[in-house]
């Protein structure tokens, strides 16, 4: 069951976690559309399976995935992962799935925002869209959270929260006419105020260098933990993504967080550049309304797009050259996790990543007792 | 997550409880298919949220329901029921869910029987059915029970339990050379003392005249408590009901079941003789392959088709003249529970009742200490 609420989350006692306080699961989808993943999306799928089984060694996994390919995704995930029908328009759980928020007397609730494919029609990535935009609620409904249906278009790779009232975002995407063109800056402020409980928004410029989703925060930068954040670097001038990433960098050195904080900023530095090959393009159908795949296509790569589950963190391998510096930054970065390494250029070709495939189902606590509130039984 | 084993479950202690003992919760799929249901399926959905709206009035029910569907059986569903994505050929949970196994330390399993439509190519009511027969693992996944998938043909309509031993079944249904032509009786006892846990087998002969499922047990007789049994009847000597239910009441009579008990039996009084009407017929799509529906066929309607949900029993009205004396027997052997009808003749017009369209999640009970294990969290 998962009543739709006409109330607004803050109002209510809730504000959203951060990705690094404890979880009760994690979600994901199961990548199918073959006018987006190639070779009929079975590399993909087997890097699905990597990542949903390095979440699972922390916290229980859920995928959803398409009647189509229901027995096929249980047969290749491994029996802990728990496999249920969803239908979706591709598989970015990130996106398409349900912002939870928590409150202090341990009770969980979701935040269903309007989906529109990156952009609806003045640049989104396909259509239609409504099975997307549907996954929210199926989500809230099995997980058993009642549901706030937010009256604007956000995807959850668009923002961070630290938990204690700071979120990051891009003005690419926040303020970009092709989500909601009536609302200004601090009406946008106000509706992330009201839904996430934040008190000061961190904006940021333009996201990582040709990242179709018109600069999501989440492959440019994230907490770590409280006054704590990655971002994406490279040091070559001559890069497109030097003069986003020192602009970054500056707007960030010189905020403060919701309490007040400077940020400590842990430097990744940027995959490549990598690109499309030929060969990987070829396999990608055709379809008119999607967004084409062509060989020499610079493909957004960023060790930021990391997922951060209850014991591990779980990072993109993009780069024989650069992996291992981008783990040791990690593991410095989250001190108390082991830092798993996946690889992900068969989830960076669909254009995104680790974070942009997961969604975390944060475990309410309960504050007032102090006692945290028992686990899901699963 | 489900895992399947390849083990038996009597041999890891694991019995099928009775309908009557606790539930943590209800199962139902979504009516959709035009080819079996009238009208676009409209009367048949409204029957069917009367009958989820009323077992959730005892315990927590979820509706399994395609993609196309989704939205509007969310719609037209309480938000106190759950539903969840889930395909399948059409919509008798009874037939194609899991039928649950609980031990004494308070686990909860499913078995997962093969389902081919009522008959296979050699009599079923439509083809394909592989959705169906998917139904059982899916369910399984999202209740977090492990699976066995047992290796023969069986509907949960075609048995009934007491919970300590005793199971009730039909000649016409488990001895069909359409379901399991390879097998003899001992060898079905077998299979059913090794997967429920059923020590005796009370063979009755034929099931409800007209019934479509080949004599389901479920529509014909059920237990009501250890010992207690009710049994469709008619006194019309010459309805053809009356040999069968005659037959069914000798047997009966003269059985024992593992206690050793001999049968307290209640008689239900069948509805009607009911006959689809011309213009319900006219409403229902014409397709190759599927069980026709034509204006004077005989509907095996019953009372019998109940179900037994924890705080009431929730039965099916069919007969304005009948239906308050089959309350009042029901009343009778239910004497802890509330009686409530819930107008069905909608649902038999699909060719089933209440009970071919619930399957319930029983409640496991750890023995040993006496305890109840903790309750599902919603």
């Amino acid at each position: 069951m998962s009543r739709t609420l006409d109330t607004r989350p803050a109002r209510d006692g809730f504000r959203m976690p951060a990705e690094f306080e404890p979880h009760d699961g994690c979600w994901l989808l199961w990548p199918e559309r073959t006018d987006n993943w190639r070779l009929g999306a079975k590399p993909a799928q087997a890097a699905f399976v990597q990542v949903a089984a390095a979440i699972a060694a922390s916290e229980p996994v859920t995928v959803g995935v398409s009647q189509r390919q229901y027995a096929n995704a249980r047969s290749a995930l491994p029996p802990a992962v728990r496999v249920v029908e969803l239908s979706s328009n591709d598989c970015w759980m990130r996106d398409v799935g349900p912002t939870f928020v928590v409150d202090a007397r341990g009770r969980r609730r979701g935040v269903d925002w309007r989906f529109n494919a990156w952009g609806g029609l003045e640049g989104g990535l396909y259509w239609p869209w409504d099975l997307d935009d549907a996954v929210a609620q199926k989500v809230c409904e099995i997980e058993g959270a009642d549901r706030y249906r937010a009256p604007c278009v956000l995807e959850g790779g668009a923002i961070h929260a630290d938990g204690q009232g700071t979120l990051l975002t891009t003005e690419e995407c926040l303020l970009n006419p092709n989500r909601n063109p009536g609302l200004t800056r601090e009406e946008i402020e106000r509706l992330l105020a009201d839904h996430l409980g934040i008190e000061t928004v961190i904006w940021l410029g333009r996201g990582v260098y040709r990242d179709e989703t018109d600069g999501h925060v989440d492959n440019l930068a994230c907490f770590a933990a409280p006054g704590v954040v990655c971002l994406t670097w490279t040091d070559d001038r001559s890069d497109p993504q030097y003069e986003i990433s020192r602009d970054a960098h500056e707007r960030l050195a010189s905020a403060r967080d919701a309490r007040g904080r400077r940020f400590e900023i842990h430097k990744l530095v940027q995959p490549g550049p990598l690109y499309m090959t030929d060969e990987e393009a070829a396999g990608v159908d055709h379809v008119d309304g999607t967004e084409p795949r062509r060989g020499g296509n610079r493909l957004a790569g960023s060790y930021v797009n990391f997922y951060v589950a209850n014991r591990h963190v779980v990072m993109p391998l993009l780069d024989r050259k650069r992996d291992a510096r981008a783990a040791a930054v990690l593991k410095r970065a989250f001190p108390k996790r082991e830092v798993v390494g996946v690889p992900a250029r068969e989830i960076l070709l669909g254009g995104g990543n680790i974070h942009c495939i997961t969604q975390q189902v944060p475990r309410p606590r309960e504050l007032r007792s102090g006692r945290a509130a028992p686990r899901r039984r699963r």
